[in-house]
């Protein structure tokens, strides 16, 4: 898929592509089932150039799902709101690509495993080597689909406002609200008394 | 579309998911071309029962789009990180909506001018008091795209993680990481010299 509107947002590196997908941590997964498209919120990772796709939320939708199906994975990150002096020039600043590709059922359990843990380790760096590793009966319970990236872009808008020449002259306030997802204080549940790991001291995205 | 899988995190009040509607800012859209799925965040604006969404972002894609095609719009707010002894029960906590609906070309001029400043009014309250309303030509230049919500339902997970009874045992830590979408200071373009405006003393979502 090309960017055809607003050339300027169009980015084509991979270098981009992957910094984008890398610092996301939810996707919107979009596949058709009788014509209707629907569209998931799923974790995942990228694995060079494949995806991987986990869980329970796509249960459902993956049982009819035959491989090779055609798949769009959307990773957005938002920046901030603009405003610019006309409601036609508002706008968001945002960084998202758009990943065209094929399912692939992931049915081997060292992929499967490998699968999971690049997850894991796409959300919070560190953890698997903390948390306990899956069953053999987990292994089973858990679907997990493989999306080779077979054709990705990304759309880039950052900076102010961009006006129309004679609207500069409107005393209207006009600029950028940044927007930034913030990690709180990690909160232990009721029955862990195990000190906060480093890998959430603090936690942060993207990883350093 | 009834959320068949985790039963317990289905939602299905209108209440419930006009809230998560008018919370979120940025959706994701899914469309489907030649059978081949595509997803593209977009701004949009609930009323009543439709959406309206609108933009340069959805004009390639709905060109050829016939009135009446199949859409799926996804909003997800993300409220933290899960973290369970197990690597098999981490999770997200979040409330997502799915919409499902079809399509519908705006094209009545006052429909169209509502439908904007429902758009500009649901991210930014406020603002259509402050900047220039759109002319003729902007207008021309803007799609605009409803959506009758035919099917919507809702997803939330919320609270600590639940591991199986035996890992409580393990010295794992665990618990939750929120994550909360921080509006910064308002930063001002360039040649910009209005005071800051009331509605972004300061910015919140939701609106108060």
């Amino acid at each position: 898929m090309k960017v055809r509107r607003r050339a300027g947002r169009g980015r084509y590196d991979q270098k981009t592509i992957n910094a984008i997908l890398d610092e996301g941590m939810v996707g919107h997964l979009g596949l058709v089932t009788d014509g209707q498209p629907y569209v998931i919120p799923v974790l995942y990772a990228r694995v060079r150039r494949e995806i991987y796709l986990h869980g329970s939320p796509l249960s459902r939708l993956l049982k009819g799902m035959v491989s090779g199906a055609p798949l769009c994975l959307t990773v957005t990150l938002l920046d901030g709101l603009v405003l610019a002096r006309s409601a036609f020039h508002h706008s968001m600043n945002y960084r998202s690509v758009v990943v065209l590709g094929e399912a692939r059922a992931v049915d081997d359990p060292d992929e499967k495993v490998a699968a999971l843990e690049a997850i894991v380790e796409h959300v919070i760096p560190g953890r698997t080597q903390d948390a306990r590793g899956p069953s053999r009966k987990e292994l089973k319970a858990t679907e997990v689909v493989a999306m080779a990236i077979r054709e990705a872009s990304a759309k880039i808008r950052k900076g102010p406002p961009i006006d129309a020449a004679e609207d500069y002259a409107l005393s209207i306030w006009a600029g950028e609200v940044p927007l930034t997802l913030v990690p709180g204080t990690p909160a232990p549940d009721d029955r862990c008394d195990s000190a906060v790991p480093e890998y959430l001291q603090p936690y942060r995205r993207p990883a350093a």
